[in-house]
């Protein structure tokens, strides 16, 4: 079916969020670890996770606005320092939970029952149970005008993977870490290899 | 292993930017379609892209340094509209082909096997192929100065799906049009649903 401009404006806020949430496809599903400058920890789950670029090793992520979404960016901007941790397909709920709000003084670690790891004395805690993670340094906030939403740019500067998940030629299969995928606001998915392919070469 | 900064900064090119790649998750694996001033259509694979938001329905996605992927950004600069379009897990080699680099004057739809699909007088084509498309208007191109890269923010004005796909409140079950996942550079992934959960409260 065809939905147009108009329609779309005309739906019910829940209904259109969730078309235009899954309309965009399959996502990371990731929990970002934060520490306050008070010592509080934080931890919030994201799906919003780009590539920008391999050399130097930058992704981004969509923040929320600051209304929504307040704890993360805020000890990101603090403190520069932030950990992204791959969310497992069996326990997914305990990670869904961090979506909750929780007060600022609340740690979700704590409340969502995470260990905190803190690895080679880096700032922000990792999540224990996480197999795939890495260490963010912030790079640039990119405010996005039209909606108050931010593009939060970083560099990784540390990485934590099985070593048997790394093939020959670096690339990482994550789904044997039982990584899972999102989709939509609430959807979350289980992935499975179907190939990869040579780079493609003007036949 | 842990992997530090030193260490990955030491990697070869393509091992590290492996590495860098499948560590951000699994993404969107679609289609971009546009068309230059000149008429000539054009078809390149991109999997980093992003939910900005609902309201309005803003979709951001992330395109290469100019030099490496200049025709989809030129002509949706030049033009203001381009199309995002999934793609099937049963012709993802003849996706993954529009990666190649073409010239100017050639249509991935005709190099690569696609047919295109003009909707409502919208200005850009669709790939006909695939099941779940949306039509976007440029709102903004913010260049990441970091690496030359670009998030280009548009405006979602136009979508079809199937809508035997769309559940009583809106999210969409993008796997049952076979629409796929892509992980790394050169990975592509079928997905399944494990759960949809509530919206999670402070317990």
């Amino acid at each position: 079916m065809l939905i147009s401009l108009d329609e779309l404006n005309n739906y019910d806020r829940f209904y259109r969020a969730n078309i235009i949430n899954s309309l965009s496809g399959f996502k990371s599903a990731s929990l970002i670890g934060t520490k306050s400058e008070a010592g509080v920890s934080n931890l919030a789950i994201f799906s919003n996770i780009v590539h920008l670029g391999a050399d130097p090793a930058l992704i981004g992520f969509v923040n929320r606005p600051r209304e929504a979404a307040p704890h993360t960016l805020k000890n990101i901007e603090a403190t520069g320092f932030y950990t992204i941790n791959h969310i497992h397909t069996d326990w997914i709920e305990q990670a869904h939970q961090t979506s909750a709000k929780y007060a600022e003084d609340v740690s979700e670690f704590d409340a969502c029952g995470f260990e905190e790891e803190y690895i080679n004395n880096f700032f922000a805690p990792f999540v224990k149970a996480s197999a795939i993670k890495y260490g963010m340094k912030l790079i640039e906030v990119v405010p996005i005008k039209h909606n108050n939403t931010f593009f939060v740019i970083g560099e990784v500067v540390m990485v934590e993977v099985p070593k048997e998940l790394i093939t020959e030629d670096g690339f990482i299969e994550i789904e044997k870490a039982n990584s899972c995928c999102s989709l939509g606001i609430d959807g979350y998915y289980k992935a499975e290899k179907i190939v990869r392919l040579p780079y493609a070469k003007v036949k």
